[in-house]
């Protein structure tokens, strides 16, 4: 490999001949090889990338930055928007907790590649300087915030709420669909009264209905920006009306409703609307589990379990028992939802340490939530598709396991009272015989009565 | 202690002769002897006292229940909710997961001391039957989960929210007390460009601004009551319109706006509204962490350390060391945050873990989630009395530190460039300088130019 | 109330007149209302009245403590631990973080009830010094850590390991018991190979015989006391000796194999031992959901279940549903389960909190620990007591399910290759017929070679 | 892109031309778009390469697999393990939770790659079956955790225990290297009496030895294997000393001391030896966290913080305030701690789910473990190099802050009692003067005694 000389305020520094990256870049690579390399998430490349060319276009409104400058800069954000410097972007997760070298890995790559498009050549003095130029009215303490923002919100609106919105909507559906079939209900995983398998079903749909308002009730404090706070907050080296001017910027360019954070200290130095948003993921993250849970309890069997419902049979379920096939959608979704609770410690353990002017766990805070609200999104969608919309009653099974239900006898309280009620039951399960049989033979209930009474679609019906 | 005999469909049981409860009470009591005694939390017993008597009255209302026996319930009621009976409750957290124990432990006392109150006695059979009268419409199932909407609510709407509130106020004020103090910012825990104090208390502030708000979002949901469900959330052995009827009957005699839940198998099957309510809270946790680390790294010391502030000395610090005094609100505080970070793990896997119509972790997430709201409410409080509000600025400290600082430098960033200024902070680092004399020593600034362009009190004043 | 007056270094303060506490005490009382009064866990308290105790006989024997004073101290502290004071310790965990107004706490009401006991007064300046003579060689910096250390392995190895071993040798028991009950496999929560009961049992009895070794492993750690370190570590103002002496006083008044801690600084910074130990009891609670997860499984129906062990019934079930019983002992032990990882993240976190010569969260780290030690023991008994040790075979059940099983087909693998069995079996799934059935009809088994390979008892055999 | 056509028990699918693996592998890319591309840990397929190897080894040896089988499994497994078929292994962290698809990923591309060994041609009927040869003895349900259990071991061995040893020795050096440097202790962030540095660095030291003594205790647990337990933990269609020679060959193959599972059943429906050794790492990431937070604290400055040590300057600390250094090592090595926290939640709430026979949460368990195990190694390494080893005294401040001290008053508690050595430090700190002014005025002691009881160097001794 060959090598050009870069230098920074520290002195000089070899960086790969070919690579637009400088000194401090370089640095930060060899001081931080903790786990994988370029673990950074694009995300974060990518809304360094609109807001690095919104500062540009705000900072030439307000007459600090020369429009060709600007032009170049801009130039140089588009291309990282379309993928074309994705190499450039080696470092990790794991490195100051600001983001501060990630920050100054996108000034040194914009500014070198925006030197190139204008003619120079890599190693020459750039005409865009990293720090005065790209990074102008900017400091990686208001900038990485920022671009977590961004890709948070980004991420939360345009993948994990349209999947949830769209399991949620299959499970509706599926409630609709299954509104006539009554079933056994079960409370402590013990037989109770019958419901419908819709209403087990809306009970799912419902879930997620809160979920999704949760998350969105966060969103009004996610779309803040850091962005004209600076340094500590105060705004120092910005140009009056920046902060509001370069969050419309912002806006206008990715088309979505961020404005300026209204505390610029509380911006920098907390990252509570990353707790508060994930916190609403991992809400729906708990729900998902117990969606899945159920769904996986339902289908179990085929001949031993409870086996109410026929889940799609997608892949061979084992390598050495034939003929085997798991609720594989279920594990991957459960999965999920565990890895997202753990996300959650780990952000808001890092939300809670802050010091004074800022927070400086950035970074992990940055990928986790990344993390879990993309696996969120991916999860719900390949579960509607592979697991959700495929699912069917197994009605010879339902009506079987109802019939055989002892707890119907709860439709006799009201005409017996609970005492006689649990008489009967008891002798039912102990003699293995059915209610009617026993309400009778006990002389509590007449043949008739019991056939008036006793009509599990009857008992399912006072509410929706 | 003598005894009496009770029974249930289970058969006879000994029971304390002058207590109220019967048969199930007693053997929850000898079955579940895990931590202390009689922790169900007294919270819901008394929200217990109010649903028993909405329902009473509801059950009245719509024809199922004579006058005479709603008063003598709604009569037993009022005695629970006057403190009367509080050694009535024995059982614990740690029982049947969907409390169903302690919902009879309710009706077992409210039918007995009912027949009490209409001159029978203890231990004839009862003209008010706990089943069949007091749990009428009702099940443990939809009993159990509003007991927990209902103390859940009010605990957050009467302490947790008017305690942050009360601190917050406080810290925006202090904001405005030190609006004119310029100190020393520090990020990284390094000396950083300055802010002033109110400018750094405005961040907290903030903080739980935004706390609040995300609190209230949640409410909505938790507001919800299941009431009205019964078993698995149909609504069987209620009469038409009871649901809606009885919610009406709890938020009139709360006075609080409680209503009946969208959808009862969410309400039953799961305690989401719990989960995000306490997601809420956790966040503030986390936020009182930074504010009470931040403030007592501010007053480290008294000589050896930050020293920025003065926090009020309220009690003798060490057994050993005469003299030292500690930030032990602040402890306090950070103590109470871990603790709610705790909870949140507890409340969010409880919270996964229902299975088809019925969660069955109840008591644990219930008992948790007041613990937090009870302790950030009372912890606010507490910190807001006994150091927030006393908090005074140590100006010769700050006044010192600032004038000392080397990244005033930054001012000079716009004037000379990054390099330049970094020159500058290097070199007065290195000799133990100050700024002034390197900046004209290296011939990059004049005095003058100095001197108008390094004024910490112009450094802080771009935004708010 | 009457009060009399008690001053510290601080000045004066009112402090009920029968009580033994005096003024650091009581300004905590009204420093720090949060939470319930007097929370601070009493084997806190008790492990104070033996340090305290201890402490005093070393300084006797290093010279710097009259025997007189010795003996009235250890009096006091012997009243301690017989309980009879035990209304003198109102103090709640949401204190200093360092737990010195427990310490002071302590060291008030030994000092007064000397006096008290050698026939003075209360009010009256007393003979005994609460820092001087009580707290001598000490700090709470070391003093409580050290009854943290005490309380916790204490109640570890006399409550929680006792219990669960007592519930692992049920467990092995049962496994034994049920050695030859041949049952169907699950995996995925599918039908699967069979196993039989016993061996199935001897999962979760070994899930509990590494747990126990895991917690073992962790005493070494938790044995050792901070005692003799003082303010931070260094031993200042200590006789030579002295901490090895005071805990070997401590051992031998207790009975237990407490050393003093090998690096004091450690000790008193951190309570990674506290954590360290707790995460063994987290594994262990995990273990415990994973068993009682499985027998309410495994016990689910009566009829619309897996139904294939039979449960105590120790309680009605509902009250709403005659003659329910649910498996209630599984839910406390899996609430505890979900409460003990909850207060595994808050001792987590705690622990790493620590700044410089002193963590301050012990008083949290503390009552976490005891409630999870304590809940585990008093769950693993309970659940003993009233359900495993009652756990019966559904033989019928268990007959019938494995019967029906399709994966029986896997005996076949090893004859006609993993897809010749995985045909018969999905042909049998599809039209509802048996293996056998299958087997014959494709030509791929005989009759007699079906009869010869296929047996479930067979299929069991290869390990223990 | 050119495709063949593989199929399994479910039919045909069509496979990349050039790809080794078949219908399985290519269901689950199908099925399972969730998360980045091929994210199941290299370190499982590397593991899976010895396994498969080993079992091909002993099923030959104990008579079910022909020589000729085994060497060409071999050789495709070596091609593995040298790495030359990394892009073979397609699949995702969240698929099946057993597993079964990987397995079955590695089945298929050592089954076709053996067959081209052999001279074949993908497309053509391999003379390895994926199943009947190269999964012989085997089942999903035991490989896989015998792969996560090979992976974890051999990581936290190979790489994260030499890590923290190294780190250790270096803070024990340090330690050894500053035992004459007498500073200030601090307790509550306030002054405290005095210590050296190198006891300070001492308590780092110890914390680790801590821990590495706890992480080596979980390993006896660890490096069982479940191999040989095949679908349920039976051993069916294992031959008899399968499970004992596999283990063996493993050991063999990796020169680790890898032995078969005390118990099967345990081993496939649990995952307790992750969770308890992942307990372990958890302390020692908390642990990591104190010390990493103490050493930014002690550097912080470099004029307006506590700046005792002096941590090396490894990059520019901001991009706006020039000349700042930073504590990024620190940064970095906190944010790992609060990693590891969230997957221990993770971990542990996924162990405690398995059901029956098999937990499956596999995939999510080994992934989480093998990150913390990686990063806490890389950052030790990553933080020695470039942060411990460099730390130096900044001995002038150090001098300053302990000589202004009230603290050390301390040393007068033995001579004049604690109340009136109080009234020393409290006067002193009233006036801004020196303790030895206040005592002298006071008239409580005189200069010569002064000088001779209160002198730091004799304060931190006591102890080593």
């Amino acid at each position: 490999m060959t090598f050009r000389i870069e230098k920074d305020t520290m002195g000089e520094v070899q960086v790969p001949a070919d690579k637009y990256w400088a000194a401090q870049t370089e640095r930060s690579r060899n001081n931080f090889k903790i786990g994988p390399a370029a673990s950074m998430p694009h995300e974060i490349i990518e809304a360094f990338g609109y807001l690095k060319k919104a500062a540009a276009y705000a900072n030439t409104d307000l007459g600090v930055l020369p429009v060709e400058k600007r032009d170049l800069i801009a130039q140089a954000c588009d291309e990282i928007l379309a993928h074309k410097l994705d190499d450039q972007f080696p470092l990790v997760i794991w490195q100051t907790g600001s983001g501060t070298q990630s920050n100054m890995n996108l000034n040194e790559v914009i500014a070198n590649r925006a030197h190139v498009l204008n003619g120079g050549k890599l190693g020459e003095k750039s005409i865009i300087h990293p720090n005065d130029d790209v990074n102008k009215s900017q400091s990686s303490n208001d900038t990485y915030p920022t671009a977590m923002h961004i890709a948070a919100y980004k991420k939360v609106v345009e993948a994990t709420i349209p999947a949830i919105e769209r399991l949620q909507k299959t499970l509706a559906a599926k409630s609709e669909e299954f509104k006539d079939v009554v079933k056994i209900g079960r409370t402590h995983l013990m037989d109770a009264t019958p419901l419908t398998l819709g209403q087990e079903f809306s009970g799912y749909a419902a879930q997620l209905h809160f979920g999704l308002i949760a998350i969105k009730n966060t969103l009004p404090h996610l779309r803040q920006l850091a962005l004209g706070g600076t340094a500590v907050g105060t705004g120092l080296n910005t140009p009056k009306g920046y902060d509001v001017k370069v969050a419309e910027y912002i806006a206008q360019f990715i088309g979505l409703p961020f404005i300026t954070a209204e505390n610029k200290f509380e911006a920098l130095a907390t990252h509570d609307a990353i707790v508060e948003t994930h916190g609403a993921l991992k809400q729906v993250a708990m729900s998902l589990f117990k969606i899945a849970n159920d769904i996986r309890l339902l289908a179990s069997g085929p001949r031993s379990g409870i086996g109410e419902i026929l889940i799609p049979e997608n892949e061979p379920g084992s390598s050495i028992m034939p003929g085997k096939v798991n609720p594989t959608q279920c594990e991957a979704m459960t999965m999920v939802a565990a890895q997202v609770l753990g996300n959650d410690t780990t952000i808001s353990f890092a939300g809670s340490q802050g010091h004074f002017e800022l927070n400086v766990f950035k970074p992990v805070m940055a990928a986790n939530f990344l993390q879990s609200a993309q696996l969120i999104a991916d999860v719900c969608i390949s579960f509607d598709e592979h697991c959700a919309s495929g699912i069917k009653p197994n009605t010879p099974r339902i009506k079987h396991l109802l019939e055989s239900s002892l707890m119907l006898v709860t439709a006799l309280n009201t005409h017996i009272g609970y005492e006689n009620a649990a008489k009967i039951a008891k002798t039912a399960h102990k003699n293995g015989t059915t209610l009617r049989e026993e309400a009778i033979n006990l002389g509590l209930v007449s043949a008739e009565d019991f056939d008036k009474w006793v009509r599990p679609e009857d008992m399912v019906g006072s509410l929706k």
